[in-house]
């Protein structure tokens, strides 16, 4: 049987929505390693527009998750309420600062973030059912939260880890570039991409070691 | 001395821009060459804006092809104006229906297309400098129009073939997944990623081996 695996988009752009590079890399990976892929996104309005050379927000600009995250996987994209964990083998969650802005809100609210109802049933219901997540760079912040005293990494952030540690109350683990941190309990494997300085060798790594452990498990 | 690759992005987004795969595995394929890369894009206008999910033009919208062009490589890119051939090895285009949008028209105008100056300029120029240069998927009818009598691949289109061959005046050799058509006269080297229905693997598998051809001739 081929392992079919979700993925979860932000949009299309590091600084407002998903890691370009570590979205197609997981793609990637999973198409590589045999299993096929179905990408989800929430069906909501971006948090920002931003522009990718000046960093500064583009005032006046709206932009549709749902829309501009199906650019990354060629308009093959579902709506993430529509999103069955019967129906699939495994969860993933690539990283950018459009995750921590979109699909939860840590990079605009920090450890007081809010989760979008579609994230968080999405994770749960996966978790349900006993199944692998796995989360790129930012995204195990999520995991931190909704998954109580899990053990992620985020790479070597000092600030990211103690929030992890202090108000999410869950476990950190110090990982370099293409490391894993693996929680055997609740199912879940990290690892840092871009939250680390890294080339885009490191990223392919990362997300090639992330999804071949993922399909072991699912 | 590490080789240095000029690519030419037009926007990101296999609709109105570059197709994001092929941009995204040409950067991979590079780094882990032990190449580095620029990005380049014209500061223009995109010609549209086409919603991903339903292939439909997005009424209203306008966008800069070298912003969205960034979203691809994160911020580090700099405007085609710029682009000087004698400090890079070579140019690579990848594809993408943006690319003949708005590097050049024939994805609106057919083989009487027009060229953006800059993108002509670059082309030309890198030919004088008799340095490689590489085409991904669509673009290269663009060379086709601009180099006398070059042999190039677009896969096995009939039509566009038949406009290479016709009104272009130029040659065009049927290939395969991953198969890379090299006109040594010309120093240029062109495959067919998703002018054919591939998988992210066998366009991984196309840009790997343009870009491992285009280093030994650099």
């Amino acid at each position: 049987m081929t392992k079919k695996i979700a993925i979860v988009l932000a949009g299309c752009g590091v600084m407002d929505g998903s890691e370009i590079h570590e979205a197609v890399l997981t793609l990637l990976a999973i198409d590589k390693h045999g299993a096929i892929y179905q990408c989800f996104a929430p069906d909501i309005p971006q948090a920002q527009v931003i522009n990718h050379i000046t960093g500064e927000e583009m005032q006046g600009e709206t932009r549709n998750v749902l829309i501009e995250s199906a650019r990354i996987c060629r308009g093959k994209i579902m709506p993430l309420s529509e999103y069955m964990p019967q129906d699939y083998d495994a969860l993933i969650f690539p990283g950018g600062f459009g995750a921590a802005k979109n699909l939860f809100t840590f990079a605009l609210d920090g450890p007081d973030f809010t989760i979008d109802p579609d994230v968080k049933r999405a994770v749960l219901e996966t978790r349900q059912h006993n199944k692998p997540i796995g989360a790129l760079c930012i995204s195990p912040v999520l995991l931190a939260k909704l998954v109580e005293g899990v053990t992620v990494t985020i790479g070597s952030d000092k600030s990211v880890a103690a929030a992890i540690k202090g108000p999410l109350k869950a476990r950190h683990t110090v990982t370099n570039h293409g490391e894993l941190t693996i929680d055997e309990k609740h199912n879940i494997v990290t690892t840092p991409c871009y939250m680390l300085n890294a080339s885009i060798s490191q990223i392919a790594q990362g997300t090639d070691n992330l999804v071949r452990e993922i399909l072991n498990r699912a």
